[in-house]
């Protein structure tokens, strides 16, 4: 349920080759203004988003899980010119409240969630230049001790500016939300919202242990039961 | 090619019934703060949009046409609870531009475009608040004279704030866009992106004569030469 399909409903962009691409962990030396080779990023990541439930009011959630990320090859050697293309792989965050529990959100395997790192056009005759990232993200949303799930259908655009490096690691980033972002129940596709995400607040995470990371899916096959 | 169709590959929001909704064009009188009975509104529209195309650069471009939205009925009967749910059903803007001729933009009928008028929940007790517009929107960009198709996968999500009574027209309205929002080619669906909108101002016509609808399909039959 984390890890993203071969047959998604959509994909946000190209799909980036994973055959033979290796897993970055902890150690991994990232050099800045280098467009690197193709890598599976396994990084830690914090959000904090805020929930507006119809009844009920806003709900502040601090989440915090991990992301592993495959970039493809960069589509020129230089870091001017190069833009990098970018698939969410797999994800896991749990925030925990008092109102509902564990909430953990993985990604929805009905789209592919994907982005790119590129140099604004403008700035493309810099000397080394910053980089802007954008991912567009569709995930899911377990509440299991209220027996809810949610999901969202427009992708959250998550987007980090003033990359130096890639991958952005330790860079803060937003969700791009205009008032609200509608999420729908999984009991209910077609009907009406049953919850708006408001704002998202995110901090991408350095790399992490590969004993992290199966820590972190451990809890989540905990939080979902399974 | 213009209509939204009864199987779309998803929709952004509920699907409003089109069963005996009555068209609306010029002539009806709309009420202040007063949720509408449901119509099909047949309304014009004006959009300047900016489009970044690689190794050529920055290209703004003017457009005029109509849409036709679908209104649910409100969810409540006073204007400061009710929520209308809306669906974009046709759509046809033209621009036309030195560099490719006319570009016809329609609606993309793989997705519903679709969105909702809501009260903002911190103005509910508010006497007389202002509703918020929301739609996310897929389209298709023709450009015959260059032998183009582009559509956007990620939705376009238009907005309008300060929504006095439905439909707003008269309002201006913006494309939320961070930075940019990749467009690909119907040619290679599933290659990198092939231009970007960067910016999008659009104002929400007055209701049209249906004799000025008919021109503007046969403008639309002509421009793309079907």
């Amino acid at each position: 349920m984390t890890t993203a399909t071969a047959s998604p409903k959509i994909a946000w962009g190209p799909r980036v080759n994973l055959d033979g691409v290796e897993n970055r962990f902890a150690g991994t030396t990232v050099a800045p203004y280098s467009p690197p080779v193709p890598g599976i990023d396994n990084l830690g990541i914090t959000s904090t988003d805020t929930f507006y439930i119809p009844n009920h009011g806003e709900v502040v959630v601090d989440f915090k899980g991990y992301v592993r990320v495959v970039r493809s090859e960069p589509t020129a050697g230089d870091w001017n010119r190069a833009t990098v293309y970018t698939n969410l792989i797999e994800l896991y965050m749990r925030g925990d409240t008092v109102e509902a529990g564990a909430i953990a959100v993985t990604l929805n395997p009905d789209f592919l969630s994907a982005g790119a790192l590129w140099t604004p056009p403008c700035d493309a005759e810099c000397d080394k230049p910053a980089k802007s990232c954008r991912m567009a993200v569709n995930a899911i949303f377990h509440l299991p001790r209220v027996g809810m799930i949610l999901f969202n259908k427009e992708p959250i655009e998550l987007t980090i500016d003033d990359v130096r490096s890639i991958p952005p690691a330790g860079n803060p980033g937003l969700g791009r939300i205009h008032e609200k972002l509608p999420l729908y129940s999984r009991s209910d596709p077609d009907g009406p919202p049953v919850a708006d995400i408001t704002a998202l607040k995110f901090v991408m995470g350095t790399y992490l242990e590969p004993t992290e990371l199966e820590c972190l899916r451990q809890d989540l096959r905990q939080v979902l039961n399974v």
